[in-house]
C-alpha cells in the first residue's frame, strides 16, 4: 500500500482501522511473498464458516429462513473474511460492522419469536461501494476533498430496500477518484489490488467490491455502472455482474460528480458469486416498486415468468463478438469465446458472428458526452481537496484536453449522434435475421469484457468491450469461465497485427506470466429493457458450456 | 386570414390551394358573418357522408371491415369537409388527397378480393400535424426559412405504423412558428382560428389537427405535446387528447428546433373523438413494437388487461385540482369540476382535493430547460427565413431575454432541480393516502386544461395546468365535458382577487360574451407509465358522469 502522507488520508485510514481493529482476534497476519492471496481469508475459519462464506447468497437466505444458520453466524463468518481481505487488498472505506451485529441479533430474535423472516433477504450481509449513501457513513466517494463533509442523512434508495428486505449493511467499499475509472485508486484511501494476483487492478470503478466478494468477505455487493464499473471489476475478480438498462434499478441516494448529467446515466447493479443472486437482487428491488420512490425509474415490475427458462426459445439464437476492430482480445479470453461458442454449437444453438458497430466511433462520442464541461467538474473537485490526480484519472482527463465546456447546441448535437448510433445499432441487431437459422434475430450477444484479463496497476487503455453496452444502454451480465495459468499459455496462438496504437500497447503488453492466476470471464448482452430474458439465457448458455466440458 | 406578401409564403399557399381546387366540385361557398362555423362543413354532405363523418375512428373502421362503407365513401365525405374546414379555419398545411384515393380504392380492392383487412386502421383517414414527416412532402414545420427545403425522404415512425395499420394518409396541419406556443399562428399560413368561434384559437401547437376534428375533416389526427400542445387544442376544440409519458409512443421523425434536447423531452399522441379512439391509437402503435424501430422507446406493451374497466378498484380514489394557486380558472371551468366532482362523489367513488404542488416554480423551471440555449436557435431559424416573429413566439422568447446559453454545470443544476421536482410531486401523491377512505393513494388528478376556455388570439398566458405535468412526466387525457353559452353565464360566481400580473391578467378577461360557443374539456393525470389505467379511468368518469346528469 502507497503511503500517504495528507493527514485527511491518515485520519480517514486510522478510522477504518480503528473499526476493523475492534474485531482484532479475528485478525490474522498476512503473508507478504504470495501474490495469490484468494483463498488466504478462509484458511482460519472454523469448517462450518468457511461452508457459510462460500454459499451464494440465495443459498444463505434460504439456510438462515430453514434457521441451519443464524444471522449472527454469517455475519460473523462474513465480517472475519472481510478483515482479512482489507489487509489484502486494501477493499473497504468505512465500517460499520458493530451496528450491523445489533442487528443481526435483531432477526435472530424477531425469526426466533415469530418464525417469519422480515424480508427475503433476512440476515444476509450485503456491501455497498462507496459512493452509495449509508445513513450515518461519511460518503467521501474516492475524493479527499469530501471525506468527513457528507456524512449521510439518508440512505440510498437500492440500501432502504435492502435494508427492508432483511439484509444487513456491514462495510462499504473502496471506490476510485473521479469513480470515471477501470482501476480503484484514490488518495483517501490508496489502491485497491487484485487478490488472485495482487501486482494486478481488481478492476473498477466498483473494485473493492470485486475484491471483497473475490475473497469471499461478500455474499453480494452493490456498485454502479456508467462505461464497465460493475463488469470490469466482475471480470478482474471471477464474479457475475449485471449492468442493467438505465431506470430499471434504484439510482437514487449517489453521491458523485456531474449530479443532474443526462447524455450518459449510470446503473446501479449487483456483484455475486452465482448468476441466480443477480435474479435475486433484481426481485427484490422491483417487488419494492422502486418507482414510487425515484420518479424517474421505469414502472416495469421484474418479470418471473421470463426469468424462467421455460419462457425461451427451445434454441437461441447468439452473436459472438470475436474483435470489436479496435482491439483484438488477448489470447485467453479468444479461447473462452470459442470454448463457449463450440458448447453452444454443440448443444444445438444458432450461433452467428456478431460484425462491430463502430467501437472506437462509440468511444470518441461516449468520452465527449462523460465529459461535456471538458472536465471541469472534476478538475475543480480534485483541487479543492488533494495534491494529485491519480494516474487513471490523468489519463480519462487528458480526453478533454481542458477544452472549453461545450454550449447547449453542441451538447444537443452530441446527443443526437448518441441515438443516431443507437438506431444504427438496433438496425444491425434487427438485421441479424438474415444470418440466423431460425430467422429471428439474435438473442443475445456473446463478447469480451475487456482485451485483457486483470491487467496490471494503471494500464487499463480501452473500455470499448463495456461502455460500447452504455452508449447503446443494453443490459449486460458478466460470468467467470475460468482463471488463466500461465503455465499453460503455450497453447494459445499468436496476436493479429496490430491496428492502432492502443491495440499496440495492449499487445505488446501480452505476456503469461503476467496475467497468472488471473479470471477469465465473458459477457452477455441482450435486448433493452429485457433483464430477466438475459439472466434465463445466461443460465442456458453456463449449461451448455458445462454440459460441453464433461 | 392574414394576408401574407412574403413571395414563399405566397407560393406555400398557391401550391395548397392548387392542391385543394382539383376538388372544387366539392367546396362550398363559406359565410363570413357568423363566428361559429363548426357545423357548416356539415350542410352540404349526403346524409350518409354525414353519419361517416360524425362516426368515430373505432366505428369507421369497424364499418369498412363489415363493409358497410368502402374506404373510398370514407375518404370521400373527409375530404369534403377537410377542405370546407381549411375555408372556414386555415387547419391545413400539406395536401396529397390524390395519393390518399389511390390508396383508398387499393384497400377497397384488397378487402374484396381476400375478404380481409389490411391491418386494425384499413381505410381509416388520418390527419398529421405539419412537423411530423410524411415521404414526399414539405416539413416547413411553420418556419418559413425551411419551406420547400425538407421534402421528407422516410415517415415519421408514427406514421410507417399507421400505414402498415391500414390507416390513409391524406392531409397536413397547421403548428405554430417554433412549434413553442399553445396557439397555431406562422408566417408560412398564416393563422388558424377556432370553428365554434373564429375569434378565438384553436390552440396550439397541434391546433390544425383541433380545427380540423372539431369540424369532423378527420377522425383522428396525431400531435405532439411538450407543455401542453395536443392537451390545449382538444380542449380548445372539444376533443379527446392523449399525451402519454415520454418514450412510450413512437417518437423519431419530427423535424422542429432543439433536436436532441433531452431535458424536457415531447410526446407524440393522437386527437380524436372518443375515448376508445386513444386506446384504438395506443394499442395500434405498442402492438407494432416500436421499440425495436426506435431505440428510445420502452419496450412496455400496451396492456389489455388494464385498459378493461374491470381491473380497477370498484370505487376510484380521485384527487381534484381546483385552482394552482398562481391563476385560478374561469368560472364555466370551476363548474365543470365542481360538476364532474359532484358525479364521482354521487357514483360513491373517494373524492378529495388536489393540493397544488408549485405550478409557478415549475413553470419558471420548465421555461429555463426549454430555453437551455437562451432561445438562440429559434432566433436564428427565423432571422433565416422570415421578417418577424408571431405574438407568441415573441411572448415565450421574451422568458429568456437572449440570455447567454447555459453552461454544462448550469444544465446539470437545472436537471436535478427538475428531479427533485419530480420526488417532491412524487411523495405529494403517495402522502395522498392520509386522505382517502381506502387509504390508498388517488388514482388520478382531475383537473382544468388552462385557466380559460379558448382565449381570443394572442392572449395565451398561463401554460401552468398543461406543462406542469409534462415537467413531472405523468400521462394526461383531455375530454369534453360541454360547450359554454355565455346567455348562461349569470349562474357563475365572481373570480377571486388576483395573486399576480398574470392572473390579473387573465382575470380581466373574463366576459362571457368572448368565450360564446367554446368547449368545455377538463383534463384527467395518471401515474407514469399508467395509460391504460388512465383510459379505463377515464371510462368510469364519463360514465359517472352522464349518469348523474340524467
Amino acid at each position: 500500500m502507497v503511503a500517504l502522507v495528507n493527514a485527511v488520508a491518515a485520519r480517514k485510514q486510522e478510522d477504518r482501522e480503528a473499526k476493523l481493529s475492534a474485531y482484532r482476534e479475528w485478525r490474522i497476519s498476512v503473508p507478504d511473498g504470495p501474490i495469490d492471496l484468494s483463498q488466504y481469508p478462509l484458511s482460519k475459519l472454523t469448517e462450518t464458516e468457511r461452508a457459510i462464506v462460500q454459499c451464494d447468497a440465495t443459498l444463505i437466505v434460504e439456510l438462515i429462513r430453514k434457521r441451519v444458520y443464524t444471522a449472527e453466524d454469517v455475519l460473523t463468518a462474513f465480517v472475519k473474511v472481510a478483515i482479512v481481505a482489507q489487509d489484502i487488498t486494501n477493499c473497504l472505506s468505512e465500517v460499520c460492522i458493530e451496528e450491523a451485529f445489533v442487528r443481526a441479533r435483531e432477526l435472530d430474535q424477531h425469526l426466533e419469536k415469530t418464525g417469519k423472516v422480515v424480508g427475503p433477504l433476512h440476515g444476509l450481509p450485503v456491501s455497498i461501494k462507496d459512493h452509495i449513501k449509508i445513513k450515518g457513513l461519511d460518503t467521501s466517494s474516492g475524493y479527499l476533498g469530501w471525506a468527513y463533509k457528507n456524512i449521510a442523512d439518508s440512505d440510498a434508495l437500492v440500501v432502504k430496500i435492502l435494508r427492508n428486505a432483511g439484509a444487513i449493511l456491514y462495510v462499504k467499499t473502496q471506490n476510485p477518484q473521479t469513480l470515471l475509472s477501470l482501476e480503484t485508486d484514490n488518495n483517501v484511501f490508496g489502491r485497491t489490488v487484485n487478490p488472485f494476483n495482487r501486482n494486478l487492478t481488481p478492476g473498477g470503478s466498483s473494485g473493492g467490491e470485486g475484491a471483497l466478494i473475490a475473497c469471499h468477505g461478500s455474499p453480494m455487493g452493490v456498485g454502479t455502472d456508467i462505461g464497465g464499473s460493475i463488469r470490469i471489476p466482475a471480470a478482474h475478480c471471477g464474479l457475475y455482474g449485471l449492468k442493467a438498462s438505465v431506470a430499471r434499478l434504484p439510482h437514487s441516494g449517489l453521491l458523485g460528480s456531474h449530479d443532474g448529467m443526462d447524455a450518459i446515466v449510470g446503473c446501479v447493479g449487483p456483484l455475486a458469486t452465482s448468476a441466480r443472486d443477480l435474479e435475486l437482487f433484481c426481485r427484490v428491488m422491483l417487488d419494492a416498486k422502486p418507482w414510487l420512490d425515484e420518479p424517474a425509474l421505469l414502472e416495469m415490475p421484474w418479470k418471473r415468468a421470463v426469468e424462467s427458462e421455460q419462457s425461451l426459445p427451445g434454441k437461441l439464437a447468439i452473436a459472438v463478438l470475436f474483435d470489436d476492430g479496435v482491439v483484438a482480445p488477448h489470447p485467453p479470453i479468444m479461447k473462452a469465446l470459442k470454448q463457449y461458442k463450440d458448447a453452444l454449437v454443440h448443444a444445438g444453438h444458432d450461433v452467428i458472428e456478431w460484425k462491430a458497430v463502430d467501437h472506437q466511433n462509440g468511444w470518441d462520442l461516449i468520452v465527449k458526452l462523460y465529459l461535456l464541461d471538458g472536465g471541469a467538474e472534476y478538475h475543480e473537485t480534485i483541487r479543492a481537496g488533494e495534491e494529485f490526480e491519480v494516474p487513471q484519472t490523468e489519463w480519462m482527463l487528458e480526453h478533454a484536453q481542458r477544452r472549453d465546456p461545450y454550449t447547449p447546441a453542441k451538447i444537443f448535437k452530441l446527443n443526437s449522434e448518441r441515438e443516431a448510433f443507437r438506431s444504427k445499432a438496433l438496425a444491425h441487431w434487427n438485421a441479424t435475421s438474415q444470418f440466423t437459422v431460425s430467422g429471428r434475430p439474435v438473442d443475445a450477444i456473446l463478447c469480451p469484457v475487456a482485451p485483457t484479463l486483470a491487467p496490471p496497476h494503471n494500464t487499463t487503455r480501452w473500455w470499448g468491450y463495456t461502455s460500447h453496452w452504455n452508449l447503446l444502454d443494453l443490459p449486460a451480465v458478466v460470468f467467470p469461465v475460468d482463471r488463466f495459468k500461465a503455465t499453460e499459455s503455450a497453447i494459445y496462438s499468436p496476436l493479429p497485427s496490430s491496428r492502432n496504437d492502443v491495440e499496440n500497447f495492449i499487445h505488446d503488453q501480452w505476456d503469461p506470466a503476467t496475467y497468472d492466476n488471473a479470471p477469465i470471464c465473458l459477457q452477455l448482452v441482450g435486448r433493452r429493457h429485457n433483464e430477466e430474458k438475459l439472466l434465463a439465457m445466461l443460465n442456458v448458455l453456463e449449461k451448455a458450456f458445462r454440459d460441453n466440458s464433461l
